[in-house]
C-alpha cells in the first residue's frame, strides 16, 4: 500500500505535436489561432502564435488550456453547467483564468486527464475543432488503447 | 526566402496628432476625455487626460486602444459578434483589458492595421466620434489615400 | 512623407525553430530547461518546457525573452550595466518582467532586433548557450547575409 | 473658515508643455525615451514614448512620475535616503510603483507641488535632465514667480 499519488501527464513530446498539428488544421481552415497546451497540473508545457493571430488570444489560449486542467470539463461544457444558476451564471464567469465558451480541451488516456488543450483566434467552434485535433495529435491511438501505459 | 514579418506601425509624431485632434473636438463638444494612442502592437504611443475627465476614464480609455490592436476591431462592433452567444457575453466580456462598447477605432493605412485610439469619458457615441477624428488625424492624408484605405 | 515605421519581425516558424534547436542542444548538454520565444514587441510566440524543468524556470524564460525585446541587450549584459551605481543596482533589478542574469538573447538581421530567445533552468551559462543556439536558428544564414531585407 | 483642502495641480495643457519640451530636449541629445506627466494626486495626464524607446521604459516613466507626486522627493534623492538603513535599502526598493534612482523630477509653484515628469530610456542623469527641462516647462516663468497664489 502506497501513500503516493501517481499523476500521469503529458510531456513536451505531446505537447508539441498538439501544437502542430492544431497549427496545421488552423491553417487549411484559414483561422489565424494561439495554441497551448498544458500538463495534468495546468502548467504550459509547449505554445504556439501564428501570425496575424489575434493578440488578445494570446491568454485566452492559455487560460482556456489552464480551465481543462484545473476543473476536467472541456469548457465548451461550462456554459451548460451554469446558466440556469443566476448566481454562477453571473458570479463564477469572472474567476480568474476560467473560461466557460469553447476551444479548451483534455487530452486523456483511458479516460484520465493527463493534459489539455486551449486555442483561441477563431470563432468558438472553430477553436474547439482546432483543440479536438491537437488533443487527438498529442497522445497516440496506440497508446490510448494500449491498457498498460504508465 | 526571409522569414521575417514585415509589421508597419504608427508612432509618437502620428500618435500626437490624434491625441490633439481627439482633445480638440472632445473640447469642441464640451466633453473632457481621456484618450489613449497605441501602437500596432497594443503598446501605449501616447496619451492625453483632459481636465475634469473622469479618472475612471484613465483605464478605459487605454484599454478601448488596446482591445482594437489586439483584436483589429472598433470596441462598438463587438456587442453585435457576442450578443447572441451567452456562453461569450456572459464568458468573454471580463477578458482583461477587453472593452466591448464604443470609444475604440483603429488607425488604418491601406486596410492594415498600424495603430490604435481609445476614448473615454463621454457617450460611447461621443467616445467614438471623438475618437475616429483621433484615428482620422494620425495618419497623413496623403498616405491613407495612397490605395484604397478602408 | 510617412508616418509610418517599419518594424520587421520574426514569426512562428522561426520561433519554432528556435525553440526546436534549443530544446536539441539543451537535451544533448543534459540540462532541462523552459524555452521561451518572443516577436519584436515582446510577445510570445512560441514555448518549450522540457520534462524534468524546473517549475521556476517556466517564467523565468518568458521574463528573459521579453527583458531582451524591451531593452535590446541580452540579459548577460546587464549586471555590468548597473553593478557600479548602487541605487541602480538596488532599485532596478525589481522592474516587472526584468532579468538581469545570462540566459536571454536577441534574435537580429543586419543588426535589428527582430525576436528573443529566453532559456531557464540550467546555469547561467548554459541557458544563454542553449538561447544563442535557438537565437542562431530563428533565422536562417541566408537571410541574416542578404543585405537587403525589408 | 472652511473645512476644504485645495489643491492646486496642474491639467493637461501645462502637462503637455512638459512631454513636448522632454521630447524635444532628449531628441537634441540623441536619446529616445518614454516621458510620463502626472498630476498632484499621481493620475497620469499626459505621456509621449519616442520611437525606438526601449518598451521596459514605459512603465517606468510612469513609475518614476507617481513616485515623486506620491512623496514629495526627486527620484534621485531616494537612495541617498536609504543607503544608510539596511532595512530600508533592502525592503522599501520593492514597494510597487517606487522607483529609487534618478529621472523623476517635481513640478513646483512657490515650493508646492503640483504634478510630476519621469522620464526613462537613457542614463539616470540623462532622464533626470530631461525630465526637469520638461517640469520647467510645466508651469511658465510667470506663475512660479507670480507669488501671490495660494
Amino acid at each position: 500500500m502506497t501513500a503516493l499519488i501517481n499523476a500521469r501527464t503529458i510531456g513536451l513530446n505531446a505537447a508539441r505535436s498538439a501544437v502542430d498539428t492544431a497549427v496545421a488544421v488552423a491553417t487549411s481552415l484559414g483561422v489565424p489561432v494561439c495554441v497551448a497546451v498544458v500538463d495534468r497540473a495546468g502548467h504550459l508545457l509547449a505554445y504556439g502564435r501564428m501570425d496575424s493571430a489575434p493578440l488578445l488570444s494570446a491568454q485566452i489560449a492559455l487560460d482556456k488550456a489552464y480551465t481543462v486542467a484545473a476543473f476536467g470539463l472541456p469548457t465548451h461544457e461550462w456554459f451548460d453547467l451554469i446558466k440556469d444558476e443566476p448566481a454562477l451564471l453571473h458570479g463564477i464567469v469572472k474567476t480568474d483564468r476560467l473560461v466557460v465558451f469553447g476551444g479548451g480541451v483534455p487530452v486523456t488516456v483511458d479516460g484520465e486527464l493527463v493534459g489539455a488543450v486551449g486555442v483561441s483566434g477563431g470563432s468558438t467552434k472553430q477553436d474547439r475543432l482546432i483543440a479536438e485535433s491537437g488533443a487527438a495529435a498529442a497522445v497516440p491511438q496506440s497508446v490510448s488503447t494500449s491498457g498498460g501505459v504508465t
